[in-house]
């Protein structure tokens, strides 16, 4: 491979800088490819398009790949990738004041590579950092556009009806518990007679309540959710789950990671890391924690799943739906840049409910920037602990149809996608 | 639906019954389907099938259905159906010294229903049961012929090559575990450095070393795999972790539940059960005490999955020779029926490698009654902690292809089958 050195000074600014932040989701890859595909059928419009590992920490360590030289091939296999293809990071911009080297670098970057467009893929927090770097280079008279490209499995994203990433969880973890929930009702007799499955969701229920789509196929199926916005009441949940086991024979659970008693304290198992910036609660181990509490209550067998990163890589297990919404999330951000839009993320709106069919629409980066949409009264039941029909009608759009991956030799077709890095033409910086 | 009572004292004693034990499998109903359908393509030879709700436990309560009324509809959906559809039960009959009026009870329904053939489809410990049975009949002057069909995820039935159910579990495993470990890869530097994902299996590694399948597609991936038949060596184990995440920035690791330390303790988190029969340790947790360990020595950010039931339950991702294996199993022991025997279980025999072709052979039924099946030594690298390329081998054929579910609304069209029991004949039983 040859390596085309950035243009010279002369040239325009408009080469294309595409970068992944925050947890991935299973489609993040699509919206990737979209970008990639759109930027390429523009060739009048965009330059060279760059991709950067590890977001903007990779920026600023120009850890650049060049997108000229990816394969046919390769482009197809993104497609399917979990993960980040280009890998994503949990790192943000230091405030101005506390780290202006860092800005300095970061336009050295957009301005060596002449980057005119610059695309970020990530949640909530990452719009703040899209904005910045974008105030940052207008206000040194380096003119770059900067567009959000929405994802997050956690459906946080505000305005916007829906995230890219969602659908595709939201479908794994309801088929999952669908499963789960045959498998314990075939051995309640003798065996478990609880069996609770912890999602994702810090401050946000939403991935928990999807789980209840199984109402869908079971509509009597003897079901509590705990979704993270109702504290935890222990003795309502004790009594439903006896008057469940009473009628049933069994009861299944979906609880949410995030889960707190009404004095605020996580249920978790987890402890709280320590480091010099904060102190963080690591999440995860609630699920045990409900089992254990069922099980030394009522002396019953009852059994935890934790699928943890399962929920947001399954790649094997995608809504169509939602890999659509994540492509068409990556072709409304390269429509956005054409039409010399800066500072705008497009997000998801609803144009009609049946069928469902949704557009973008482009809105400022700042009207989202580190908000979290929560999960609204209506959909939660007045007991706290399961959905409404209002909130079934919401989900079951997001979950519809299957984009089967490619397996070979008995396994997901997915290999690491090889990228070469561009040499390094800066003096090395470390983020 | 009109119920046929069991046919009078002078008819032959032919009909069949079917009934299923022990811990389901994402298969175990292809078995069921099989015995079904190839006892109905013989109705010179079979009388009434009857299947029984709850295994041996349902069949002492009378819990019967008559499967002449099974439509063709749910015989389609009884192969896609994870959990048992006629539930399983764990629960094997006393010791006949100690409850005599259990065994005259069973032998009550036996000949009511003029069993000739009786099909139990569990695991080891079920095949005693179905010994017992069938030795406590014929020793009443009831000609009962009784065959097992072979089911287990944990893959630890003594002689056979290996055991219909754990290709799936093994397939489900290696692809959510490479789904994973991209994710990880994908976000290691700046987030999470170790992910672990907990498998089944109390005494045995299987499950847990087919993880290690993943070096088809990443064979350079940094892997620790501990499966139970290893003594956790936590100093090896670091410095193996230290090593990798060096090496590489990141490791996943696959671990078995019952893995124990070097004293023969559980690293389990959860508690002993006692129950008035025995002190039972349930196991589950092992990825949580083994990602805090990483996590609290390397200072690093460490993650876990315990993807619990949802590994033997995951009917939308079966292995296709796996889902065949299971449907050959129901089969080869109707046609151990077909032939008059009694008391033996059909069991894989591997007759070609390359292509993977095998057979069944009866064996009998206290050949492999409680027995378990570990991992060989030359499958387990010398530090006891990866796979060797013979187990690779081993794996490699039971995941290939790919039987997929439908899908209907976004979910697996996977239904409760509604089954009616037969209305009870005999005085109400108390198992």
């Amino acid at each position: 491979m040859n390596f085309s050195p950035p243009s010279s000074t002369s040239a325009p600014i408009n080469n294309v800088l595409y970068a992944q932040a925050g947890g991935v989701t299973a489609v993040i890859n699509a919206s990737a490819a979209a970008v990639i595909e759109t930027v390429f059928a523009n060739p009048n419009q965009f330059g060279t398009m760059y991709g950067a590992f590890n977001g903007i920490k990779g920026i600023l360590e120009e850890q650049l790949i060049d997108l000229s030289y990816l394969e046919a091939e390769s482009l197809t296999n993104i497609k399917y990738q979990p993960g980040a293809i280009f890998k994503a990071c949990r790192f943000d911009l230091d405030p101005l004041e506390h780290n202006p080297a860092q800005y300095a670098r970061m336009l050295d970057i957009f301005k060596t590579y002449r980057i005119g467009t610059f695309f970020y893929n990530g949640g909530n927090g990452s719009m703040i950092t899209a904005q910045k770097v974008g105030d940052y280079c207008r206000q040194h008279n380096h003119p770059v556009n900067c567009i959000g490209v929405a994802k997050t499995i956690d459906n946080d994203l505000a305005i916007s009806h829906c995230s890219p990433g969602f659908g595709s969880a939201a479908k794994y973890l309801a088929s999952s518990f669908l499963e789960a929930t045959l498998d314990t009702l075939s051995m309640h007799d003798t065996s478990t007679r609880f069996f609770v499955m912890e999602t994702m969701g810090r401050n946000t229920g939403w991935l928990t309540l999807a789980a209840g789509l199984i109402q869908d196929v079971m509509p009597d199926v003897p079901l509590i959710l705990l979704p993270a916005e109702r504290p935890f009441n222990q003795t309502a949940f004790l009594n439903k789950v006896q008057q469940l086991i009473n009628q049933k024979g069994y009861c299944v659970c979906a609880v949410s990671e995030g889960l707190r008693n009404q004095n605020g304290d996580y249920l978790t198992i987890a402890n709280i890391e320590h480091t010099p910036e904060r102190d963080y609660t690591q999440l995860g181990g609630v699920g045990y924690s409900i089992s254990k509490l069922v099980s030394d209550t009522f002396k019953v067998k009852s059994h935890y799943a934790i699928p943890d990163y399962l929920q947001r890589s399954a790649s094997h297990l995608v809504s169509k739906t939602d890999w659509q919404m994540a492509y068409d999330a990556g072709v409304a951000a390269v429509e956005a840049a054409k039409q010399g839009l800066h500072g705008v993320l497009p997000i998801v709106q609803q144009t009609s409910e049946h069928p469902f069919k949704w557009q973008f629409k482009n809105v400022p980066l700042s009207a989202v920037a580190n908000l979290e949409k929560t999960v609204p009264d209506e959909f939660i039941s007045s007991d706290g602990m399961n959905l409404t029909p209002a909130a079934l009608d919401y989900f079951r759009p997001l979950i519809q149809g299957e984009r089967p991956v490619p397996f070979k030799n008995g396994l997901p077709d997915i290999p690491v996608i090889p990228f070469q890095e561009v040499p390094k033409i800066l003096p090395k910086f470390q983020a």
